[in-house]
């Protein structure tokens, strides 16, 4: 822990030894450039060296930053020749990510020469959305689906004090975050009061963001001009309505020279949105663009727009068409700063999803892919479930002529993802889950990076120890393969949402089989998964570009991690894997539980001492026997389920009851 | 609506007419005899009456009422003759219940001649609990499982004005309830304290019961002496602590010297209790009587203790053999003045389970059943569920040599409800669930009572219909079969709990299938139901004493409609109606429903006037059309899981989905 009571993450001071016991020079100014002369500076104190402001003096520097003139301002080089690194950047914001980089380096960045290494981010904007609310709400609590405690920003309906929020901006700008937006996307009527009376609160954390680059964005209601503004309508084409939201942006822009922008939740699970004027998604979106436009901000429009009151009799409504049928009609009719904000997969967050068509069809569009650090539906931080590598695939995935996803998210606006931080003393409930919020980071930055070269680097940055270090071992044994040992356990071959509603913790087979959320598996006796071919589904694979179109619509060449996703087929479907279904869902069962078991073990081999501590030590060790018991109750609950229903005995003779 | 705001539910000033027009005459001293007079005077105001305290005067009179010399003062005899009605009484008490009796047969008191007819109660405690929270529980809220807005006693931490405790307390007498407890049986912190320094609340409370005959008892904590009294232990052989609570018992007769005594929920679902020390259930419950004692209370002890923390893997653990295992073997071993409070059926207040064999099972006990007013598991207030059939039913089951549930209710201490009642205008949320509450103290006077004679008495006291009168032959097309319709269209066969956990509203067919509350039904593709047989199951039937123990144990004598709470067959079994359990399911769920849409007809055809106001009528046409929705949603859910499990198509082709 440090003084704050927190424990350091990925900037212990020993993550920055190399550079503090050096000599060195910052040439430059502005706030970013004094932020990085801090950093120097305070690393000097515990490490001997030295950090100047000019070129000359006594010492010969070991370092030297300076900005040239680059024309990207986040970008910079990194070089070392006769003896001296040099971090060269477009801009301040590049010095600070210079910074960073050689802090990742460590020791090596004062060894050896090397050769000009260029670092420009993929993503322009890598961004954070909070959660966060002000007055604890009644049932989600003081961060909507938060599982590290309560919220960095506020607690019991008042701001707090910022010094965490500081220590905070510093552990995203290491790994490259550059935008937050600080409320929760379901704006209450307290939280709707941030952009006017409330304003002061969003300009104090807007101040604790600045020093490291990172630009503050806020969650409004497209309802404020009728809530906030008395005038009787929100609607997006009436004068008054779009008179107020100019007033507004203006009042901001006027107290936050520097703030992002808007991020709205519209027509969505209750939200209030442009509906209910008879008016589409482009009117609202556009509404507030043109509102922030003038002063240089973005609107993140929210493409997660489905019927959430759906009727589970009906098998013709498809939840997951309904980003596709609201938004590709628009395509092309959105400010140029409007930004629609796309989930990565065409339901909600699951474990396992299909990229989203919508990624694929809005060439005229300014997207932004958004993802959840926070994790919702992958074990709530209770569970290490590494999610790198389902980012990095995901990222990966070509979507015919558009590219890859993460290409088609650096033509547009970036990366956004859902924060998993809280006031907890590790920050992330559990500490692995840390990893997490580093990864994002990184990966935005460069989506080719490697996940588990990610994960050294945090383990490098968080516990320093050397490569043949039991712990970095214990690390990769638990994390590498965490991802999919959760999707073994959980929900199979794609097919999601086996989880209490509410909560969305722990298996529940038939949790949302009859709601009117949208989300069945339709398992009955004889099979299992959901028909969305066009031969005689809902016509959903015909939203893919080719070659997905084709490839998703027939059972032989549908990939079997996303079978049931796209098709309904009998428990004695023989997979690409030459398994049944019905073996699959035994079999992935049975061996995610174990390997639960032995991330334990792991575990509970590495010993305590140097940079991990024991409250950390103990803190994991609770969540692995926690995550231990519930992959055994996912396992059982649905074996048992599919038992029950299907009559096909284990192969193997295990214990189904 | 009355000046209070709220509706007079079965005392409008109509329903005291024939009495305050007649010359009355009330002989004895006391509080409960000037009640009576304060009735009287008040219709007399409305209706042209008198009512005089001595027999001479000028005018003649109609009706005397006088205390006589019986044995039972809640007695009471009731004759005409030479044109005068007299009550006479064995105590003040009795008197109260006369006045009530004449109001209930309204002019034909005073027609022709008739001769003494005596009216004793069978059972002597006639008890209702509240489940009412002091502080808002964040998960059960102001009352838990309540259902009828606010508590009638606190709001918000702080005691209320109790005014309209006054008005529930003469609605009460008039069913004769003698007996409330006040508090939720679960008690939290601040509740505890009602016992020591908010007492005064209590004591207030007892004030608005006492001149209707009512005693007021309290719900306590077993950890009391603990968490309020600064001890170390609350094990109840330790001296310190019976000292405690003698203390605490002494203060509370010199507050209330006519309290009623303790109710206690220990060792069960997270209450504290004597197990913690080693101790068992008759050690925990005397120390509590022997406190008592002295001042004439009693403890009412409840025998709703099993693990909830159960294993769903485990079959051998049966949560309805939990009360007999734990209770039985203390037969004899408890002071005179513990009641062993028992619910009805083994598991907790589902539509239909079988009677709980612990009511025939200790002898040298004293009892009380307990029944659920509040429609926890039948509705919620949403649903018209009129329970009279279900208690009148259970009551007068007849367990061997034991004699019928009512006789051994009569021989110990009595029937205990929870009730149903809020701070809502209609008192119940559902206007038509106030008959729930009349029928319960009916039936607690007199279990033989047919209960629908007692839903015409309390159609003739609320709304003064003649027995022509459409809106009587509505009430009874929505009522007197609403309890057995409800049970159709929810769980087939004896199973329950098919709702959601938590809230448990609703249907939820596996909702409690994998949880650790012990209580599923073990449905796969081949039958369903719970083996609870001596011969292959849990050994249940055995807790039974002949001819139940073997009625129960083979599914050729077991009952229809508790065949699945016994027996686990295969969905071809044949039924003693002739057909099959899957056909069964199908034809009940859809009669169940079809049900409930003529009960939303026949209210429908109803038209609004005299006490029936335009308020209650559309109060009522809303909750029935929740029914309606509801109900169809039950009749969807279960028929289509059956289906998918089974594989059965329905034999007369209608639509499953």
């Amino acid at each position: 822990m440090t003084l704050g009571g927190w424990h350091a993450a990925w900037l212990p001071s020993a993550a920055l030894r190399a550079l503090g016991a050096r000599n060195a020079v910052v040439l430059g100014t502005g706030p970013l450039v004094e932020t990085v002369v801090r950093e120097i500076a305070d690393a000097a104190v515990s490490f001997g060296g030295t950090v100047r402001r000019e070129p000359t003096g006594e010492a010969a520097p070991d370092v030297v930053f300076s900005i040239g003139d680059g024309d990207e301002p986040q970008a910079f080089v990194v070089s070392r020749r006769d003896g001296v690194t040099r971090v060269v950047a477009g801009g301040p914001a590049g010095l600070l990510y210079g910074l960073f980089e050689l802090a990742r380096r460590g020791e090596s960045g004062f060894g050896a020469d090397f050769g000009p290494q260029r670092h420009e981010p993929v993503m322009r904007r890598r961004m954070l959305d909070h959660w966060d609310n002000v007055d604890v709400h009644p049932v989600m609590g003081q961060v909507e689906r938060g599982y590290s405690g309560g919220s960095l920003f506020w607690a019991d309906g008042a701001l707090r004090d910022r010094t965490r929020v500081t220590a905070y901006a510093r552990l995203l700008a290491a790994t490259g975050i550059n935008a937050v937006a600080v409320n929760n996307v379901n704006v209450h009527a307290t939280e709707a009061r941030l952009l006017t009376d409330r304003l002061g609160e969003v300009a104090a954390i807007a101040a604790a963001f600045r020093p490291y680059g990172i630009r503050t964005h806020l969650s409004v209601s497209f309802a404020a001009p009728r809530t906030l503004g008395g005038l009787s309508t929100a609607d997006p084409l009436d004068p008054a309505v779009r008179d107020w939201w100019a007033s507004a942006a203006r009042r901001v822009y006027e107290t936050i020279p520097d703030f992002g922008g808007f991020v709205v939740k519209a027509d969505s699970e209750g939200q209030p949105g442009p509906f209910a004027y008879g008016r589409d998604h482009a009117d609202g979106a556009n509404l507030l663009a043109d509102a922030l436009a003038p002063h240089g901000g973005v609107v993140h429009w929210r493409a997660f727009v489905y019927n959430h009151r759906q009727d589970w009799r009906d098998r013709t409504t498809d939840r997951a068409r309904a980003a596709h049928d609201h938004f590709t009609p628009l395509d092309g009719r959105f400010r140029d700063n409007v930004v629609l904000q796309v989930k990565y997969g065409p339901l909600d967050f699951q474990a396992r999803e299909p990229v989203s068509p919508v990624i694929a069809a809005m060439p005229r569009t300014s997207l932004a892919v958004e993802m959840q650090v926070t994790q919702e539906y992958t074990g709530q931080q209770k569970h290490a479930c590494y999610l790198g590598p389902q980012w990095s695939e995901m990222l990966g995935f070509r979507l015919g002529a558009a590219g890859d996803v993460a290409a088609v998210a650096a033509r547009g606006d970036g990366l956004v993802a859902v924060s998993n931080v809280g006031d907890d003393p590790f920050w992330t409930g559990h500490p692995l889950a840390q990893a997490n919020l580093y990864a994002f980071g990184r990966l935005a930055w460069d989506p080719a990076l490697d996940p588990a070269a990610i994960l050294d680097e945090w383990i490098d940055l968080t516990f320093g120890v050397s490569t043949e270090d039991g712990l970095r071992a214990a690390l990769h044994a638990i994390l590498d393969d965490s991802w999919r040992t959760y999707e073994r356990y959980t929900a199979p071959l794609g097919v999601g949402f086996m989880v209490r509603p509410g909560h969305h913790y722990g298996p529940d087979v038939d949790g949302y089989e009859y709601t009117p959320w949208g989300t069945y598996h339709f398992a009955d006796r004889d099979g299992v998964g959901v028909d969305r071919t066009r031969a005689t589904g809902t016509g959903y694979t015909g939203q893919y570009p080719p070659p997905w179109c084709d490839v998703y619509e027939s059972p032989a060449t549908c990939p079997d991690e996303v079978l049931l996703f796209f098709h309904h087929v009998p428990y004695g479907h023989v997979l690409h894997s030459g398994k049944t279904v019905i073996q699959h869902i035994y079999d992935s069962h049975f061996a995610g539980a174990a390997q639960a078991a032995r991330m334990r073990q792991a575990w509970r081999a590495v010993p305590v001492g140097g940079l991990l501590a024991a409250d950390l030590h103990a803190r994991v060790g609770e969540r692995l026997d926690e995550q231990v018991r519930c992959a055994e109750e996912w396992r059982d609950q649905v074996n048992t389920y599919f038992y029950r229903k299907s009559g096909v005995p284990d192969a193997h003779g295990r214990r189904i009851y």
